[in-house]
Parts: C-alpha cells; structure tokens; sequence
C-alpha cells in the first residue's frame, strides 16, 4: 500500500482516526474535511461507515455542507471506493462511472473483530445498570453467533455464570467445550426465572410477551440485535422489565479500536485485490 | 441466628438490602427507620457503614432527623452491635454501657469479597473513559494486594494484557504462576510508556510527578487507593494526563452484592462468637 | 427412547460404558456379548466404532469367534443399526435387507464433543515428553478446526503462549478475539524456530521436510491429523527432532467420556428421527 | 553476577541444566563431575538439592565414588556454597570452615514458582489414571496453599468443576472470588460422593478411613502432601480407591524448568547479598 495516495473522505471520529493511522503507516493521505473534494491524483478513496444513510448524500458530519453522492460519483470516475454498508442502488450508480466499489462492512473478519467491542460495551452496559456485580450472577446470552460467542467468552472472563441459548446440536457441543451452560430453545422459559441479565444477539423476536413473563421483575435485559431488535419492548415496560436496546457500539464504546479493524480489514481487501 | 430479634440500624441502600435478605433468610427484623430506636426485645443490632461520619451522629441518611451517638448508645446498654468501621472512640464509649461493638469491616474476608466489585467498577470506569477496548490493551495494575488480585484476574478475563507491579520476590513469582506480565518497581519507567490504562492500588504516592512524565499522554489513570490516593493529581493534569480516583466502588456499583457479603460476613461473626 | 429394547452390538470398553450408560438411564439393554445375536425383539440396534475394519467382519473384540457382517446383516433385516464409521458399501447391503443405518460419527455434534478429549490426550502427550513446562512454553497449533479450537483453548488455561497458524482471515480474527497469536502459514518459518511444542491438526504435509529445517531441534511435534498426517517423520527423524503420531484419543484416554459423547449424538439421532 | 567463577556441585540432571542456563547468561562455570573438587579460584559454589541425602555423603549421582560431606567442606573453607534443603547440621559443620551456605529451598519465590510444574505433573497423573476426561469433571483440591492455588487456576483452565477445600474464611473468599466452589472442611464428607478426583495438597492425614468411605469408589486420589502424606493408603486400598503419592513432581516432570526456577532464585539470592 506504500507510496499510495489515500483520500480518506466523510465519516465520523473513526474516519479520522483511520487517517491517522493510516499516517502513521508510512501512507500518503489527503483528509476530504482539509484538502476538498478533488480525486484526480488519488490513488484509492476511503469512505465512511455508513456511506450515506439517506442514498442521497455524503455521511459526513464534519464537512460544513451537505455534498450530493451524485456529483460526488461523478467526480470520482475510474477509480476505487472502499466503504462500509454502501447501498445497491449507490453500487449500481458507482459502476455507471466506472468506479469500483468495496463495502468492508461485509467482510466476515471485521464483522468477528468488531464482536469484542460490542461485547466490551455491553458488559459496560450491564454493570452500569445491575444492582449486584457480573461476577457471580446468572447471565443468559441468546444466540451463539459472532456477537454471541465473543460476549459469552468475556462474561465467562469477568466471573458469571454464563448460560447461552442455541439451536442447533453443533453449538450446544461448543457451548459445553467452552464450559458453558447450554440452554436449547424450547426449554428457555424454566431457565428464564433465574437470570440477573440477558444479552439478546439474535435478530427476530425471541423476547416476545409470552417469554418476557417468566423472567424475574428485577432482570436487565439488553438487546444487541440490530433495529428492530429481537424484544418486545413494550410488553417490558408493562412487566415493569427494564430493557437496553444497543446498537453501533463499537463506534461509540471504542472508536480507536473500531478505526483499527478498519484499517486491518482495508488492507486486507487492498492485499487480495492486488491495489 | 434464627429465631433472633435483629434491629438494622441505620445506613444506606446496603442496609435496606440487608434487612430485606435477612428477613428471607427467615429472620426476624426491625429496621430503625420504621421501627424506630427501641433496643428492649432486640437481641442484635445490626449498624451502618461507617457507623458515623463525625463521632457524633449515626450515619442515617434515611431518618428524618438527626441522631446523637452517645444518647443512641445509652439505649442499647448490654445490647451487641455489629457495623462497619466503628471509631475507637466510639468503641471506648460503648463499653461504658456494656455495649459489645464488633467491626466487620475489619474482617479479611469481607475485604477479599469486596475487592470483586471493586474490580468491577474499575473496569466499568475503564471501559467508559478509554477510546479502545480493554481487550488487547496494554493495562497496568500498581500493588498485588486484594483488589490488585482481584482486578489482575478480571482484567486477565477481559483479554487485556495485564502488566503488575511488585516488590516482593514472592509476589512476582505469583505473578508469573498467574500469567501476568511482572514489572519490578525499579523498573517502572522503563514500561510506563507503553501502559495504556493504569490502575493504583498502592496507598503511597507511586505515581509522582517524575514518574507521571515517562506515561503517554492518552494514558488513562485510575486510582482506587484510599484519600489521598497514590496519584499526584495536579502533576497529571498540569500533563494532560486524564486521572480518575474512583472510591467506594461496592457500595456505588453492586449495592445488593455489598449488602450479601456485610450479611455473610456478620452470618461468619455470629457462628464464631456464638451470638 | 424409554421403553425400547436395545441391543448394543460388538466394540470394546465403550461400547460396554455405553450399554451401563443406557442401563442407568432406564433402556432395556442386551448386550451381543452376553445374550447372543438374536434381533428379534429389539427395536434399536447400537454397532461400534467402527462397525467394520475389513468390511467383512464386525469389530466385535470381546466376542469369541469373528462375525461375518454379511450373516449379521441379514439377521437384522428391517431394523435401525446406529454405529460409528460404516463403509458406504456395508450400508448399500443393509439397504438391500431394508436395514436403516445411521453413523454417529459424521455427526458434526461428535465431533465437536470428541474434540475435548483429543486436546485432553494430547496435552497428556506434551506434559509427558517435555522438559519444560507447558505453562510458559511456546506452543503453536497448526489448523483452527474443531480440535484445533478445543485444543488451543486448553493450552491457554494451562498457561502456554498458545500460538495458532491458520488460513482465513476470519479465523485470525477470531484467533485475536480468543487472546491466542495469530500466525499466517505464509510466515511460519519465521516463527518455527521459537516454539517448544507443535501440535498439528491438518490433515496434509505441513510439516514437510522444508518447514522442519526451521525447527529448534528440541522442539516436541505431536501430529493428530488422520494417517498419513501432517509430518515428515523421515525427515524430523534425521534432523533429529522427536515426533508423536497421536490417534485415537478419545477412546485412549477417557473411554467413559468417548461413551458419554456417543450416547449423547445417539440420543440426539432418536430425538431428530422419532425412533 | 558476571566474571564471576562458579563451580556446579553434584546433583542431578537439573543441576547440569543448570550449569547449562549459567553459561548461557555468559558466567564462568566449572562441573564438579568434570573439573573435579578443587575450589581454590571459585567465587561461589551450587550444591545439589538436597544437599545431602544421609547428611554425610554428597547427593552426587553423577560423580564415580561417594563424596563425604566432611572431607568437602573442610576444601570449601571461607567460600559461600548455595544449595536446596541444607540439614541443620551441615550448617553446624560449615560455619566451623566459615563457609556462608544459604538454603535456596528456603525461598518463599521458589517454592511458589515450583508449583506449576507440580500442578501440571499432577494434571497429567490425573488424565492419565482417570476414564474420562478433566473437563467438566468433578475435581477436589484439598489445602490452599501455594500448590492448591497453583493446581485450581491450572485445573479451571482444563474446564474441570472445580472444589476447593479450605478452612480459614479469608481462603473461602479468594475460593469464591476466582470461581471455584468452596467446600468448607467439616462439610467435606457431604461433597466427598459427587467428587471423581480429589488431590490433597495437605501434610495431615485429611483423608483418613471416617472419610474415604464417603468417596465414590471409582474417583482417584492424588496425594501430593510429603511423607507421610495426607491419604489412609492402606485403607483406600481395602475400599478398592485408587490412590498415587505423587512426590518430587518438578524434578520428574519438568527438569528443565525445575532448573530455571532454581537459577531464578539464585541470582536473587546473589542479588540481595551483594555476592
């Protein structure tokens, strides 16, 4: 990547960050907040996270004025975009100018490392608004995914007892390696009663009403699942249930870090496709 | 203890928590803000932490007025009070009236117990005020007594790398069994550079301002020693250093754990001294 | 599966822990050995692992004389046959006599669960014929498999720097996550020379004559991939490194876990099936 | 330590990778078994460990012909001579000769650097010795002293269920604070059912015949206590338990390390004499 000329363009404190790291590696980059909007001796343009959450314009919170990606693209013509979550339509408008595009946010490497910050915030979360410490209580981790095994993994660290729920036999077997307790689906309601905290990773409503009744009035329930969330929030709040719902932490917990696995996932995609 | 008359005198959350795990315990209890301050059918007086702030009054932010010690103490007369930290001149009173005054707070075990939510509240404080995660940072614990034991092990479970410093030989062998990284004294400087978190646990000024230089900038520091702490404050600020003398953690962050270990610690009490 | 009568068929001691296994949870159990191989009145038949070594007769030690599998075969006409590892053509002449067989060992649950005892054994293997430690020592594991995970995850609660070769970038991101230091195969010569013990679990020659060259020649290499496995042993013989050829494990060293492990994916086979 | 001339005396192969480690960090060495016993320009002389077995003959197994104590200290007058487990009579005899001698077995660091290689000896017996595995099996520590910390932190790190038998409140707080289950000692006979491994780390005969009929005949006990060790063995064996006196573990286990460590301890011997 040495001797390259890198636009790092929009994007919040991780963008920034990521320029600086970036700096720190030896690399030449231009900031689009200092140096405008003008690509031509640019070798590859770093994005943010997400690249417009509108599809209209630039996320760019730092830059004075809203930029169109339309003109933007266009300006951008033959070279190389590596965002994260970048929309199809904005892929298929890119391609139009002969720009190709990269969303990092796909990449199943970040995806895993961004788990440790998203598990790290959450057991933030979780001693902040417990009455009694980690250490030692009854936590129930639904979903045995990303998210699911690096949380399970730093609550077993932190001294809980952690129960996770799952699915399928294959993971039940792991949770039991990893000295888990393992907790199948269809028996969830009897375990339910005991828990001080529940971490909720799995994207559909497991939380429903008939669930949340038999959960312990004094239980803190945080959900991890992307909008809209797998609780039903409303049903909590009538149980008098008090629930989280925490979304993008990685950002917010650690920027630095979060700009770190950027970089680390950028390289990787700059190393396979040979940039 | 069953089949007692236990008053709960005074105190905060803590003591709410305890009498209310006291009576599902199955014992009989009055709490003096309901109850008021009639010792004559009690057979154990169950006091706050600490028992007053001034040697004057009882440490009751919950009653309504305030409360002399030395008129409180002629009315339990012959009576057996237990409490955290009780002042020797209030113990010296006590005995006037036949009172017999235990401390628990003097106990070894309630400070291993304690030194688990202290630990926990360290890293809550970590978490919120550091832009990367605790995983995969470079942390240092100063002092490998209780809470540097126990914060180490935490930290360890955390995915830090967890550096501790010590003087004793002994210590450092522990250190090593425990798969720490140990750092002599006389060789802070050299790895203060490379921290970025520190935790003191050392009640002695250790982190001076010559000391203090050799730390990064974006360093955090946390003391958890009590007044003054081992951190010249001024020093670091005058450096741009961010410190955090965090105290009371217990009591702050795990209210309904500190009450369980007071409650256990008084349970050890009664069965040693046969109350 | 209460109320069945199952007959559990040849194999050695763990075919016998499971039959009391089964016994213990209530099943009406015949054992081959015992009460002969009359299938009449059983429901569920349990082979061994394997169910053939030459195709021809059934792994059956205990018993007294060899058993034809092709006279067995037609004397279980109809029935359901559970065993481990059975020859694709042993299970075309079951179908010819209407036989279901299912084989345990393709499992993916079992293989997960088998993974503990094989990390177990091979930690054994290193403890025994090593001069140092495992708890500081540099051990490396190549392949982030099922064993691979179960394993590196053992050699990190007994204190080694456990340090893991793999492939994906998504294994070494989880491989950072999990706090083990992550070796991409394209450099490991570079990190060959440091390590104390290996253990591989690939099943192709990685460890070819051009790799052992870099090998401290003290260095211990346990090989726990399938035959042929993944070591040059002709080469690390003349180089004069010592190397283990460890297979088998489970049923080596904890027979009564192997058992319990098979039980397990059995019960799980009745459950998914209705048998 | 350095320019320094020191002669290796006696000993085992420990004493050899010793000599091995001293030369490595540049001294100047000399082995009895090769340079013979002439002391005359020798700075500082490493006996064996123990010094002596039968208080007057060297522990030299290496060497051809028996050495007599008396006849070598009288060669070593006015030197300083370092050895492990010094009878107090041969301190007698030397400080007639004027000879400094320090006992380095004597060293709190020492012996709790040693107890890894004990713990993770004793891993391997019980891996060895039981039909299943370590993980999630029932283990019981008895003593929490330096090995049975030692041992808990190791036998966690396997995923076995970890008990701990201790007496003192203060142990039974560090018990509960780093995750094992606490077992009180006049509750043992209660625990002793469920147990499938116990390892005594106790010098008093803590599993006597009243409680070794309260264990599961099929669990195995380890005994690491010294002579006489803590185990009724002869009454174990009429129960048909399975019982190993397992002495002198570092040595047999890891000489290599058991070196280190004793190297370790010298230089800080050095260190602190100013020798």
């Amino acid at each position: 990547m040495k001797r390259r000329s890198v636009m790092v363009l929009g994007g919040d404190r991780r963008n920034l960050e990521l320029a600086r790291l970036l700096i720190n590696d030896g690399e030449d980059v231009k900031i689009s907040y200092v140096h405008g909007l003008n690509f031509e001796d640019i070798d590859l343009i770093i994005g943010p996270l997400p690249l417009s959450s509108d599809k209209k314009t630039l996320n760019a919170p730092f830059h004075p004025e809203e930029i169109e990606v339309d003109a933007l693209l266009e300006k951008m013509r033959g070279k190389t975009l590596i965002a994260g979550v970048i929309d199809e339509e904005l892929i298929l408008k890119g391609s139009i100018y002969g720009i190709t595009m990269v969303d990092y946010f796909k990449r199943e490497e970040l995806q895993v490392l961004n788990a440790v910050p998203t598990a790290e915030g959450a057991i933030k979360i979780a001693i902040e608004n417990m009455p009694i410490t980690l250490h030692g209580s009854n936590a129930l981790v639904l979903g045995f995914g990303r998210i699911g095994k690096a949380l399970s993994n730093m609550l077993y660290g932190m001294g809980a007892n952690v129960h996770v729920a799952a699915r399928k036999h294959e993971d039940i077997a792991w949770i039991k390696n990893l000295r888990y307790i393992p907790v199948c689906f269809d028996e969830l309601d009897t375990v339910l009663q005991g828990m001080d905290v529940l971490f909720n990773t799995v994207p559909q409503l497991v939380l429903d009403d008939n669930r949340l009744i038999h959960l312990n009035r004094e239980a803190l329930v945080i959900d991890l699942a992307s909008q809209p969330g797998g609780v039903d929030f409303g049903a909590a709040e009538k149980l008098g249930i008090k629930t989280i719902h925490a979304l993008g932490i990685p950002g917010k917990t650690a920027p630095l870090t979060a700009a770190r696995i950027i970089k680390e996932t950028i390289y990787n995609i700059i190393r396979e496709r040979g940039l």
